[in-house]
């Protein structure tokens, strides 16, 4: 069997996760292979067959076309919406997001991160710091700080969790679930782990903003599109929002002179909340393929109509 | 019974002391009355003589001479360094240190939000920021950070406790314990939580720092006398050390023009890491009340030979 392996990767990363694909598949599936795309390219009609399974981390389109024998598209990346924006994707393969709990726990830290600074103040102590200014502020109890988590998957419940174990008043919400508003109104920090959909994308807009409690903060670590940046920045510049601390953007890397680069009650984060680790994700890689032969349930199967 | 209420508050916090005081003391004992200094210094010797308690917060030298029914001096702040350098302060009565729940917590909150911030590299994200830069760098885990935490007093154990829940690899050292140097070596993060005693004062100089491993980074919120501020500049600037987050510094406010406001390295945060809360630290003043007239134990009672 070959593994098609193919992505965005950074220098070095493909190796790394050749090396760990490698090492996952072989007590399982010895004669497995992991070929890179340009390989596959170059590869006989029969060889191009032989294609069983592609690890993919937002592969150029057209990627993944002419391979009749494709039984698993497993994305090696969790978000899996630039992939399913691709025409070319097959449409009756299964497809699976990753689901890698290294990743899930460093999602987590940087929730907890932003909310624990938002909660104490380490945004604006670090804004002083530059002003050259000494000014303690009133100390805000955990309990005191009721943080909503939009988004439900094993990376919102994860989050979730990691606040409510250091004290934080939690709310979760899912698109499926119970009305936002109510929940908007009661929120100090509100924390995106949504996935981006049809019904998610500009989630995040002047009406959103406008039901939470003057001064509340917001956490983006989802996608830039659930963002109406215009929105975002109207609400900042009049105080309805207190700060923003934003991982992801409309264009990456956000584009020099954007005014969330230097704008005072705006973190930016180049896309780093949380990477996938593949030390971690690729035993998961490996396992849904054992899944796929066996017919077994694939975890962080991907549901098309639903978008994730 | 009179207690006298007497310390370095800010605007209002006095005030918020004396109802919180007064209702923890109410019940238990609702003869129980809370003067400020000014009205113990007016009063009449036999008044004078029935104050039995001391609730102070750094008090100016001398408050508590003349007072000669004192059975307890009940600091509301956690650190007695500047309290027992008083020479005027009654050798003889019983001295106890805050210990408060919430402010435990909040000790607790900020080495985790530092420790985080240096395990993921928030604080070179947010240099990169004021210069935009799109600069992602490589995830290290929870559990390949080794930090050491300075004091296992309550805060120390408090702090040990979050941090290895987090999935840090956590050591901790007191003094009376095992070598420091083997510790040292292995630490990525140094957390500093030690009472300022003439033992632990100046202990983070020249030669701690050299027995860290290159690139460690420091977190002191205990003291500004525990660090030669000189010697920690140096391993800042020779890359021995890759960042310090300081709470507490010799001279506090942080003097305009002192070489850590504008270090790249350095977070300056203005003695905020953690306060006490009137509305936990009051029953616990109240309870060491009823503790000393009852001859119990006192809660944080100060061992003056040791320091704390």
């Amino acid at each position: 069997m070959i593994c098609l392996l193919c992505g965005d990767f950074d220098p070095g990363e493909e190796a790394a996760w050749q090396q760990a694909l490698g090492s996952a598949l072989a007590a399982a599936l010895p004669q497995a292979q992991c070929w890179p795309l340009a390989d596959v390219q170059a590869a006989t009609a029969a060889q191009r067959a032989a294609v069983q399974v592609a690890f993919v981390a937002n592969p150029p389109a057209g990627a993944l076309q002419g391979l009749p024998g494709l039984r698993l598209v497993q994305s090696l990346w969790a978000g899996v919406d630039k992939l399913l924006a691709d025409p070319t994707l097959p449409p009756d393969v299964p497809l699976a997001r990753m689901v890698d709990p290294a990743m899930t726990a460093a999602m987590a830290e940087t929730a907890l991160w932003a909310v624990l600074a938002l909660q104490r103040g380490f945004f604006t102590y670090a804004a002083q710091q530059r002003a050259g200014l000494w000014r303690p502020h009133a100390q805000r109890r955990a309990q005191d700080l009721c943080v909503t988590v939009l988004g439900q998957g094993e990376m919102g419940r994860a989050v979730s969790a990691v606040l409510a174990r250091q004290g934080h008043a939690v709310q979760g919400w899912r698109r499926d679930g119970q009305a936002l508003a109510p929940l908007l109104a009661a929120s100090d920090v509100v924390v995106n782990l949504l996935p981006l959909t049809a019904d998610t994308r500009g989630l995040i807009n002047a009406g959103f903003l406008a039901q939470l409690p003057r001064g509340a903060a917001l956490v983006n670590l989802a996608r830039g599109a659930h963002v109406v940046d215009a929105d975002l920045l109207a609400a900042l510049d009049s105080g309805q929002l207190s700060h923003a601390v934003l991982d992801v953007f409309h264009t990456e890397p956000l584009p020099a002179g954007h005014a969330y680069w230097q704008h005072p009650r705006v973190t930016v984060l180049p896309h780093a909340a949380a990477f996938t680790d593949p030390r971690s994700a690729a035993p998961v890689a490996a396992a849904n393929v054992q899944a796929m032969l066996a017919g077994r349930p694939l975890l962080g199967l991907v549901d098309r109509r639903r978008g994730y």
